[in-house]
Formats: structure tokens, C-alpha cells, sequence
């Protein structure tokens, strides 16, 4: 499972290789056949969370429990992070205290460049800024390679506010190095043409987008956009851009309907899409949990040493 | 254990049967002779909880982790809910991550009722708004019967604000199941005399209330009630509906004062008779614990099959 | 291990013996060699934090998930402590729920005096207002007696902001009963001539101070001491306080450099010298685990009785 591997942190998706995403995929795949309840005994996992989050702490959270591994109830909130303390200082005192694994979420995107070299613990990126949201891509692969074996010759829409999106930057590093086509679509201030130069084709119009797509990722649009004058109104925005069953007809028969969570329902998806047979976005979740257990052990193994 | 039970969801007090509630009496009394530490292993438990709660939710905590399950630190505040998810597709969402049983308080009154049909992990219940907070009046059940044996012909002074309570509507509607009497007392604009439509008796005279009762149960008086203009002060309500030692004196001579917490001291109760040797507040609490044990076993059953 | 122990509280070490002392550091000691994974299995640790901690909080749960206690998720914000009950009255509920432990973090000096006899559960003072904060010192100690043998004749320097400091207080009550010579170094405002009386030589000219010394304590500048007027300004009291690399040069060439964290480098220590040979701030916080399991277990074993 390891040879493919080899690394502690898991902080973006840009620099893995096609093995090396493949390994985690594989390891989530073997996780959900046989469950391994004592493979992170002994370890214990913080969560620096800077932003709210539900489904992704919650699913982290599981993955180490089921793995055997201890928690750590730390909050953010109730953190040295606002008493001035380094964010290093934080983590190695974390670290000292006996921390092998954290699970770090923060609003500034790249943060953890420097400072997870800097420690003998894991790294795992749990979405920073509009940077890099590794696992999330992961559990979307998962989800469709369970379907569509592999991804070669695949074509990947990914719709919505691109701009802010570190799940649609994840998912486009990865699809592009499995094989697939990706292309990104939205209203040109959230979906600014030069984003091609990522290695999407950009398409504002989303009939066209849609037509013959073996999936779509819908993203969720911040309601904030609309004060900061990145849409006109959620009105506006639903009706140009909304997953809505005629929309999603336009795609292959058998293409699939993805999102991230929390969905905005009405707004950027269509009840209807949302809950429809071709919807796998409660298998995204659940494939959510494997895919931590992978992340989780395999830095594990790239950490080395039964114990921080 | 499981023959008058059958159900996955506790939602409230008020539809179930006599044969119901003993049930979960009787789960309860068999969890505090004989631990089954291994009973909900491999289930795991997420507190969705909309307003602040020391003792219910560190008791269902308490009552997981004795019987082996896991516990999700799921925190509201730090939630989806504040995204504009629905509430279902948050439930939706922890249980695919594999949350099998929630515990919710919730500030809207019978929001569960809809939700728990669509959701194949189990609802508990733990309190909405000013409808029901059927633990809370089950574990009031077990320290009565505990002292009594059995319900029939008793007579049940509850006292304070039960225009607000949820503890006296549940504690209401089980009594009346297994043959108690139950009076209704406080002030008129806490206690309205069409409340008698409920089933109770209402008695705006503390003194003839308590008058050979068998058991007072002391709501606690929102400090807030107030300034809402349902007091004139907290002295006027200490003066006339605190439960004094001479009140106290009037009850029968083994009557037994119960109080859901937590407890003003000097206003709704006087210390003298919180701590004194009629009072089985801290039995209460401790037999809390044996209840949601029972709730959260038995609903496990009535979800049937071993993982959610 | 428990011949000079016999208590099941930790409030402070000014009452306590040398005796006393030399035990917790010896059992921490002995968890450091031996773990003992079941040492408090069943049971149940609660934490009441009145204010925000990282490190105190993180050190206390994975100590005591160590010793296979179950650790309550309790926030003091989402607390009856904001309902008007008194803390008495909170603690003794969750204390029927199952709590066998309380680690309490409060605002106000001596608040724990009252409450720990009233309660059977184990009671341990993790920072009381500008009292004590017992487990910190001890873990000062042990990272000192490592390095040492025993304190005999040491000189230690505690330098910083002496008055609102409960780490200066504690450490001086034990490193005194244990035969080191202590000396509070600072601004008058900051460490008033007064505190001679506690038995500490007091010295504002820190090069005076540090000279020979066999160890340094830097203490935390709290940045509010500024707006209160107790320094004229960040910059004048690292000036005229910080430690730097040559004034760490004016103590015993192996002297060891402390600093009970969060760090504010650049303000009252410099990030050579917090980073340098001889800086053990990061084996302070690994000691602090097992000291802090030293006091869950010993307090365990005054308490008496396999559960609370």
C-alpha cells in the first residue's frame, strides 16, 4: 500500500503524482472492505480549525475513531492562537503534548507550506483558504472511480464560484493527472477566463458546458457573493446557472451529480437533481470517512516510527 | 427487553403507551444492576444541540461511552446549520458519515417529528422548545418508582412555570399513563387554568397543592420570565410559590421533592428543603444516566440491524 | 508510590510538604518509564475551563485518555454556569452523573478551597486567578530535577510579571520546600518589593538577577498589562527585560532557560534563546502530561474506592 507513497502530509493535490493519488484511493478502497480498528492505536489527532465546519471535522473525527486513534476536543476558539502565540509555537507545543496527526483547516491559503516541515507529526490539510481541499477531491474520486472504474476520457464539469473554490482547484489537479477532461463553468466574475490557464477549458455557458458530461460538481455559492457584487442576487444566479433536471438532462444518460456540502437548495442545485438517482452526493459523504482513514494512515506510515 | 418497545425514534412521552414507558423504566433499572459496556460498540453519537445544556448533554455523553459507543464533539455553534443547510440534509449528511443515533435539543417545539421519518439512525429527543423532554420526565419516573413501586393513586405536585415546561408536559402525560394524579401549580399567568385541558388539576394555592401530596417536582423559574411581565419579581414569586420548608411540611410525611435543575436557590426552592432528606434531586441526576442508557439501547433495537 | 500522598485533591503546593512534592514528580517519573494504560479505566474526567487554554486543556486530556479514563466534551460556555446555579451545585451534578475527576480552570484565586471537600470526586486546580497553578509548576520541577538530581543550593530566576503570575507563585511555594533559592525579577510595577515576603529575593536589574543563576523562568507579558498602565510599552520592557542571547550569557553555562508558554518571542524572551541549547521549554510540556497523570492518579487513589 506504501510503495507509491512515502510522505507524511497531505497538504494539496497539485504536487502528488497520478501513483500517489491512486494509493490513496486504493487504501480508502481497502478500508471499506476490512475494517482495521487498532491501525492508529497509540496515535492521537488534533483539529485546528479556524473555520466552521461540520461534515469535514465530523468525518475526520470518525475516521480516527475508527481507526482506534485518540481525539483531542481542541477548539479553535479556546485556542493560544489569539494570545498571540506563533501558529509553529501552537503545534509543536501540541506535538510535545503527544500529538501525531493534525487535521488543520484555516483561512489563509498555503499556510502550511512552512510549517509542516517543520514538525515530525502529520500534516493534513482540511481546506485552506481558496487554496487546496485534498481530501474532499479525494472522496469526489472515489466516488466515481467506484463508478466508472477509471477516468480516462472523462468529462468533468465543475459549476459555479470557481474563483473561491479550493474543492474546485483540488478536483481539477487530480482529475487532470487520472485522465480526465475537466471544465470549469460560471459567470465570468466567478469564473474568470484566465483560470484556463490551470488547465480547465472554461465555459460560461452552461448548456454547453453540461452537454455530454459524464459528471457534474456542483459548488456551493456563498451567500456572501452577493454583497461583495460577484452575482446580482441569488435570483439572478439560479436562474443562469441552477442544476435544474433539465439542465442535468443535457448530460450523458448515465453521468452523475456531485456537490461538497452544505447545499444551498434552490439556489445552486434544484431539489429535484439534489435527491434524484443520478445524485451521489450521500456516497461522496460516506466515501468521505474512508478516504480520512487512507489519508490518515498512509502519513502515518510516511511519518515512520510507531509513536511522535 | 425489547417486546413493548420497538421503535428507533423517542420523540416524546405524550403517544406512547404505558407499556412504552415501563419499558424504558425497566431497561434502565437492568443497566443499573448489570453494565453491558460493549452494548453499542461500534454505533456512534452526535449531539445536535441549539441551546446550552451542562447536565442533559454531559448525562447522554456519560451514558455512550458506558455502553461502548462513540462520541462525535460536534458542537452547533461551529455548524452547518449556520450555512443555510436544512437541518435534514445536516442529519442526512452525519449519518452517512455513520452517525447512528442523534440526541438533539432543539429551541422550536415538535421540529423532530418530521425529521426522524427520513432518517434511518435513531432521534432522542432532549428537549424542544416547550413541547416535550421525555428523558428528563422518564428519569423523574424511575427515582418515583424506584421510592414507590408503582404510580397508582399517587399524587404529584408539579410547581412553577409550567406554561413553559417541557419537563411538566412530559412528566404530565406519563404520569396520567400509569395512574398518577398530577397537579398543576403557580401563578395564573404561568400556570392557566385551561392547562387543565392537559389532564392535570391546577391549584393557583401552593398550600392546597401540596397538601398530602406524594411527590413535588420544582420547576426551575426562568430568570427572564421577569421581564417578559409573567412575575411581578423574583421576591413576590419567592414569597408566594417557593417551596419552603413549612410548604414542604404540608406534603405527606415520606413525600419526596424532585427538581429537574438547575436549581435559583432563595427563589423557586429554599436551600433547607433542596438539600434536605426529602430531596432526591442528585437521585435524579444519577439515574439520568441509566435512562439514557435505556433510550439509547432500545432505540438502537428499533432501528434493527447491527451498524446504521 | 501513595506512602506520601493521601489526598484527592491538587488545589496548591503552598500547603503541601516536600514530601508530598517529591511524590508527584516520582510518579510522573515512573509513568514516563512504565505506561499504564488502564490505570483509571472507568473513570470519568470533566473539565471547567473559565477561560481559554491550549496547552493546560490538551496536556490534561491526553493524559487522561492515557490512563484510559472517558473524558467528558464539556464547554463552560455552553454551561449552567450562566443559568444562576452555583458552581457547587454544578459540580455535585455532574459528579452523580459519573465525574470522578474535575480539572478546573477559574477566573478567581481560592475559589476551589470551598468546593473540593464538599465533593467526593477528585478536584484539580489547573490555574485559579493570580493563585496557583499546581500541575504547572510540577512540571517546572521535573524538567528541572531531570536535569539536576535534586535542587539543593540551585538559584532559579523567575522573570516577568511576578504580581499577576500564579506559575511565579507556585513554583517559588515548591522550589523552596525542595532547598533552591528563588529570585523574582521585573519591574517595581510588575514585581513589587513587597514579595520578598513570600520568601523570594527580589531584583529589578535583571543582569544582577540572572548572574550565576542555575535556571530562568520567563514568564508571559500579558499584553493588557500595557493598557493598564503596569509597563510603559512592549518595547521599553523588552528593553530593559527580555532575555537575550547575552543575557542568558550572564547565568552558569549550563543553565536552563523555562518559559511556561504561549510565548510572545521578540517581547519577553528572544526566539535565539527560546530556540537555543539550553532552552527545555518543549520538554516542559512533554513533563506536563505525565505530571498531570501523576495527579489524576494519585488524587484517584485519595479519593478511595474503585469509582466515584
Amino acid at each position: 500500500m506504501t510503495k507509491d507513497w512515502g510522505l507524511k502530509d497531505l497538504l494539496g493535490l497539485e504536487r502528488l503524482s497520478a501513483a500517489n493519488i491512486e494509493a490513496v484511493l486504493d487504501a480508502a478502497a481497502s478500508f471499506k472492505s476490512s475494517p482495521r480498528p487498532d491501525a492508529l492505536s497509540g496515535r492521537t489527532v488534533a483539529f485546528l480549525f479556524s473555520e466552521a465546519s461540520t461534515r469535514t471535522r465530523s468525518s475526520f473525527e470518525a475516521a480516527a475513531l475508527r481507526l482506534g486513534a485518540e481525539v483531542l476536543s481542541f477548539s479553535a476558539a479556546g485556542s493560544s492562537l489569539s494570545k498571540g502565540e506563533t501558529m509553529l509555537d501552537t503545534m509543536l507545543n501540541l506535538q510535545a503534548v503527544g500529538v501525531t496527526h493534525f487535521v488543520v483547516r484555516h483561512e489563509r491559503s498555503g499556510v502550511l507550506e512552512d510549517l509542516a516541515p517543520r514538525l515530525s507529526a502529520c500534516v493534513i490539510n482540511a481546506g485552506d483558504g481558496w487554496h487546496e481541499h485534498p481530501t474532499q477531491a479525494l472522496l469526489d474520486l472515489l466516488t466515481l472511480r467506484e463508478r466508472w472504474g477509471g477516468f480516462k476520457g472523462r468529462k468533468v464539469v465543475i459549476l459555479g464560484d470557481i474563483r473561491h473554490s479550493r474543492v474546485a482547484r483540488s478536483n481539477l489537479f487530480a482529475l487532470k493527472k487520472l485522465g480526465a477532461k475537466v471544465v470549469f463553468c460560471g459567470p465570468t466574475p466567478l469564473v474568470p477566463d484566465d483560470f484556463a490557464a490551470l488547465g480547465a477549458t472554461v465555459e460560461h455557458d452552461v448548456e454547453k458546458a453540461l452537454k455530454g458530461a459524464d459528471a457534474v460538481n456542483v459548488l456551493r455559492l456563498q451567500l456572501e457573493r452577493m454583497e461583495q457584487g460577484f452575482v446580482a442576487s441569488l435570483s439572478d444566479y439560479a436562474l443562469a446557472y441552477q442544476l435544474t433536471p433539465a439542465r442535468a438532462a443535457l448530460m450523458r444518460n448515465d453521468a452523475l451529480v456531485l456537490h461538497p456540502g452544505p447545499m444551498n437548495r434552490g439556489v445552486e442545485i434544484d431539489s429535484e437533481v439534489a435527491d434524484g438517482s443520478r445524485s451521489v452526493i450521500l456516497e461522496q459523504v460516506a466515501n468521505g470517512v474512508f478516504v480520512r482513514m487512507a489519508a490518515l494512515s498512509l502519513c502515518d506510515l510516511g511519518r515512520g516510527g510507531p509513536r511522535g
